[in-house]
């Protein structure tokens, strides 16, 4: 990939987030599930830490090194044609220059855009980090994008709601707050996870304060992706949810064959040999 | 992992092709998908070429490199306690020297057992090679590992079924003929895969001509893993049939989301992010 290559997919990846459209972007964990969305017509890929750190061996949370989450990242960005957003984390380092260092290095592995969170683990428990700390940080990855004349797409991910786990106008106050702060910094989207806490009311409330795009995890206690475009929404993604769905199948299909020997469930739904193949076909 | 670490589990690998029960052999792609068969109860993992390749971008049929084959097949065995098989193909050389390098690198890399096979490609079109250079293939194989004192578990894979996708009382033959060439050069388990051509007849007719366990891969046209230990055979593997039917799994996913905007099929089979992390406690 030339630099005006990636430069024009960055663009291209920005400009999704300003369509009348919402952006679904699905969370992928290596180049099959990425081709996988790319076939069912996803015109953005993002990585999910917690799947890529799965396949590695890896609980999430930055426990698999930098080079290793790097290299997935490369690798789908050398074999998918669409815009990648990698999954860093907490930036993969303490001090703001080492957040940014992780940033280059991701765009350098051909990444157009970065989600970024301000808790220093996305574990539930994780610890949030002081609001200036990752203003800092977003301020930072955004000079250096600008250095490289790449307009990378910072998705900076408050974990208010995932950290605090409860449900009051202070929290709400506080993600708003965050919001702003790290949209003003230089993000161009601001994700908003939770674990279950945001209802239609509170999403509404987070759009009409929010200068900013919106990125929330679809799940079944939210609206529908076409009511979540309604109230505003600007992205949708998925995060480990898909590749935890598929485990739960295969679990099913292991223990379908070791208990009652027989392979049902491994043959009722499948893709042919001779179609997974053909997905990577150039 | 020390060296006798490595011959014991080989020898338990070994011993599990001999015991009363048949040896259910699932075929991993990665270390979470190997941590899903281990959790069901499976003693032993294989890899699948086909599974491992689509994680990386290639189709199968080694044209990703040894090497990123190997660093799988590494890691596989740095972090799953289970003896691990890998699937080497046709050894990623066209001389004995080169395949016998290529397996003496994936015994290294901490692998117990291999899978060889004996045509150029595992596609369905692939060409058998003669019966002496497969022979050759696995003698020195054989004798590379007895050097190294690690009774390493050569299964050979005969294509006959698979080159020639017919049934005839002379490809029936050639099979029989070659997994006893095979047996006799060191091979401790034939393995006879096939694109639906097998019947029970068949395998019971292998069964008593060869004298050696045999592998199959489990499918809906073969009697179930119950009554295919009850005709003798003794490995069932299942190749990548079940990463073959969990992208089907997620392609539902992707298009439900796509089309529907809705995520039932994503949230009514799942494990949860904790299930999933503690996949990797050690």
């Amino acid at each position: 990939m030339t630099p005006d290559e990636q430069r024009s997919k960055a663009k291209r990846f920005l400009e999704l987030h300003h369509a009348p459209a919402i952006l679904k972007l699905p969370n992928a964990w290596d180049v099959v599930s990425a081709k996988i969305f790319q076939l069912e017509g996803y015109q953005a890929i993002a990585t999910t830490s917690a799947g890529v750190a799965a396949t590695l061996g890896y609980p999430d949370g930055q426990r698999m090194s930098l080079d290793e989450s790097t290299q997935v990242t490369k690798r789908l960005a050398d074999c998918i044609d669409l815009p990648i957003s990698a999954d860093i984390e907490a930036g993969y380092a303490d001090d703001v220059e080492g957040v940014v260092r992780t940033a280059r290095i991701t765009l350098e592995a051909g990444a157009v855009g970065i989600n970024l969170e301000d808790s220093s683990s996305c574990d539930v428990h994780g610890v949030l980090m002081e609001t200036p700390a990752m203003v800092q940080r977003v301020a930072g990855i955004r000079m250096m994008a600008d250095e490289i004349g790449i307009p990378l797409v910072i998705n900076a991910r408050t974990d208010v709601y995932l950290t605090c786990e409860t449900n009051s106008p202070e929290i709400l106050r506080e993600t708003i707050s965050r919001a702003n702060a790290y949209r003003a910094a230089g993000a161009d989207c601001i994700f908003i996870p939770d674990s279950g806490i945001l209802d239609e009311k509170i999403l509404i409330e987070l759009v009409r304060e929010i200068d900013a795009p919106l990125n929330v995890i679809v799940d079944a206690h939210l609206p529908s992706i076409p009511r979540l475009e309604e109230i505003g929404i600007a992205r949708i993604s998925m995060g480990p949810r898909p590749m935890r769905a598929v485990l739960a199948r295969l679990r099913i299909i292991a223990r379908e064959l070791m208990q009652q020997g027989t392979c049902d469930a491994m043959t009722e739904e499948t893709m042919s040999y001779a179609q997974v193949n053909s997905l990577f076909e150039r």
